[in-house]
């Protein structure tokens, strides 16, 4: 049994990112861009909608509050003021929640922040105080062995992990950074494989050594890249072939 | 027994307005700026921490996201985009005020988006809608005799309305525009007097008339003006000497 | 002979709209967003490139500013502010422009800017200002029959005037409003049938009525919708096949 | 015979910063901003008219793209995106003043910006290459011994340097980092000493060490900071009593 979660709600305004409507049928947890690297008010609210509407349990996806640059870049800021950043975006997808009548159980970071909080402890730390300081129990998404994992563990925050669908990992658990051979997988077929043998097994293949063992409750795919769509049916499809059951790792 | 309140939390970046510290000494409630029209998560986070220390009580200021028009600008949306728009900007201060150690106890929209709300029915409705939705039982804090107190009250939300300390009246009960003479009060003592003598009577002066009945369970100071804190401190002095109790219409 | 324009370097960050190389192909002038209401330096200056590359006659497309709503909505703004915002607009263009070796040569308002200054005298007067008063002789390009190209004619500033290729005319010369009937021609061969009837006889078909004289020394072919491409393909081979040269009103 | 320069129209939407009508009066050449950190469309044409009207020369002030942040922090960017980040806003700028009767004559960058630019050659070299392929040989204005000044000699782009009244100088002609001691002086009278002793050897005092020699065609005042008035006025009027004529690097 497995989680399937994808990065959704990240259209804004006019412009349109991914399909939004199709990954929430393929999905069983959904981490929404809050405003910050992309999502406005009516793109938040849509996909609260929908997500509810396909009974999908919807997490936060916070990311640095720079359009332009998707929040794939660090902008620096001493850590509580990441913190802060945080507990706004996630209040304000929290807000519009109620509003959609769902509710959010998850957070997720986003991109440079994701990869920040993953090695950074001040960070981290800020990031878990601001999603504990929260009502309702929300819990946090992390890649699987990372510091923000470890930092929400010690906190007594509900913590799950990920695996990524269509990276490669390395000999010490890590992704192979996307400028590296490797770094992505990009048929469907061979990245279904891979998973299902490490649904089987525990141990994750990897670029250059011995598959190695790793945790995760959920399998993240990517919403927003050219044959998502196609690798995400691929993969539901496998899973589900397999005798896998997707489930949420909390329920909406 | 009045409650005095004031709009602060309206500095941006590197950008300060107002003296917030010395207004919070003053009132017994303050509505933040979201991040919409002013604010940002520095500085709705500073702001909240100082009004928890004070024990002042925190309402959200919603206002149309454009900080160039600092939410004075009618931006031209649809009537359940501003309940959208509201939704995640009350949602981002909670989010916050969570993070501080305080609450947000009420919603009072800012500029244009409360004069609109002030005749509209449609826009007012989005608002309240957006308010209700929320959990822990909001509030609104509406201009006396608006239609927003009006559909606040239909809805049931809980709603209390306000009186201004520095701007004339008409004698239906409206607020003089600021483009008209009798605008604007300036005299600290002439706005005192006249405050006395409406919480006395319940009948407020106005411009060209006989006083008019309002009610009114809070008065709003003007926290960003030259003079603001001036005014503010002649206010609250002749009134507690006067014998009447200053406190929130809600506790913090 | 005619020229072919559309609106194109309307992508934002990581988010693409529409195919501007595939429409660069195909005109002979290509108004580019300014970072108004879309466009960010990158987007710009890629876009830039392109055009000088293939030839294309570079305008500016400047539109209120005003990501979230693409333009499309009216920002309340004294003219004298509209021909400010004009003027920087259009002066980012023009100083990434010179950093890729070309030149903007017309001003073409984008929007609910280009609607305003379509009927509003005030409004059109400064953008009409703002444009005279840049170096190099800028044009303008309006909708054939506003207010904004008689203002340009009376100012002395060079105007050429536009028709569409894919939008429905009422009697008076006027497009059809978005929201009626008869608005958008969806027919690529249809619409090619009237753009060569129209040339040939300076008569427009109208949807009830009789053809109405026009001027136009260029068609404005869609850049963002669906089948944008395929119907700027047909407009312009059948055009080609009919003997019109397709050339820009302004060289490049 | 040396320039007195300040960074000014800082402003931006309603919020206020610094004095610029005062220190307009104070120095013969301005640095405005360019709607990247600071300023927009009427605080820069506001600001332009100002300058015109004192004859007072312009320059622009790019920096990155972060209002919160006040370009004071790094954006990460590749560095031909910083050069058309750079062309966009100095456009900008040039825009506006073509519309406010005036011109822009040298380029300076501000806070991290050009912190960065002072080592960096990559930066440095695209910020030159931005501003050498504009129109009107537009100059650079740098910190005096810094790589950009260095870059701007090397391609031609005519240069000028800066010293900076109120910061600490380090034994390698550096300025002593905000963060240590003797970074700032806040006493006018110690800054006209040490101004003056400098014009007259050509040798700036140290934190620790003897004085060196510096080469300066301006003076950079800073106007966003309490006193900032006040340390113009002793300056200008110290400079002037000991017969040092004030007068721009370039013309208005």
């Amino acid at each position: 049994m497995i989680d399937l979660n994808a990065d959704l709600g990240e259209s804004f305004g006019p412009w349109v990112m991914g399909d939004d409507a199709a990954m929430l049928d393929m999905v069983t947890s959904a981490s929404l861009a809050c405003g910050g690297h992309a999502g406005d008010p009516e793109t938040m609210f849509a996909t609260l909608v929908m997500a509810r509407d396909r009974g999908v349990t919807v997490g936060a996806h916070p990311g640095y509050a720079d359009l332009p640059g998707f929040g794939r870049r660090v902008i620096p800021m001493a850590p509580d003021a990441v913190g802060r950043m945080v507990a706004a975006q996630v209040g304000a997808l929290v807000g519009l929640a109620a509003l959609a009548g769902t509710a959010v159980r998850y957070v997720k970071p986003h991109g440079a922040l994701a990869n920040l909080a993953a090695d950074d402890v001040a960070v981290a730390s800020a990031i878990v105080a601001a999603v504990q300081a929260q009502p309702g129990g929300l819990a946090l998404l992390a890649i699987s062995g990372t510091v923000l994992e470890q930092v929400a563990r010690a906190a007594g925050v509900p913590v799950f992990s990920e695996i990524f669908a269509d990276r490669g990992y390395q000999p010490d658990g890590r992704l192979v950074p996307r400028n590296r051979p490797g770094a992505l997988l990009h048929d469907p077929e061979v990245a279904a494989d891979r998973l299902l043998s490490f649904l089987d097994s525990g141990l994750m293949a990897v670029v250059d050594g011995e598959p190695v063992p790793l945790a995760a409750q959920s399998i993240c795919l990517h919403g927003d890249s050219a044959g998502a769509v196609a690798m995400a049916r691929e993969l539901r499809s496998r899973l589900t072939a397999a005798g896998v059951t997707l489930a949420p790792f909390l329920a909406p």
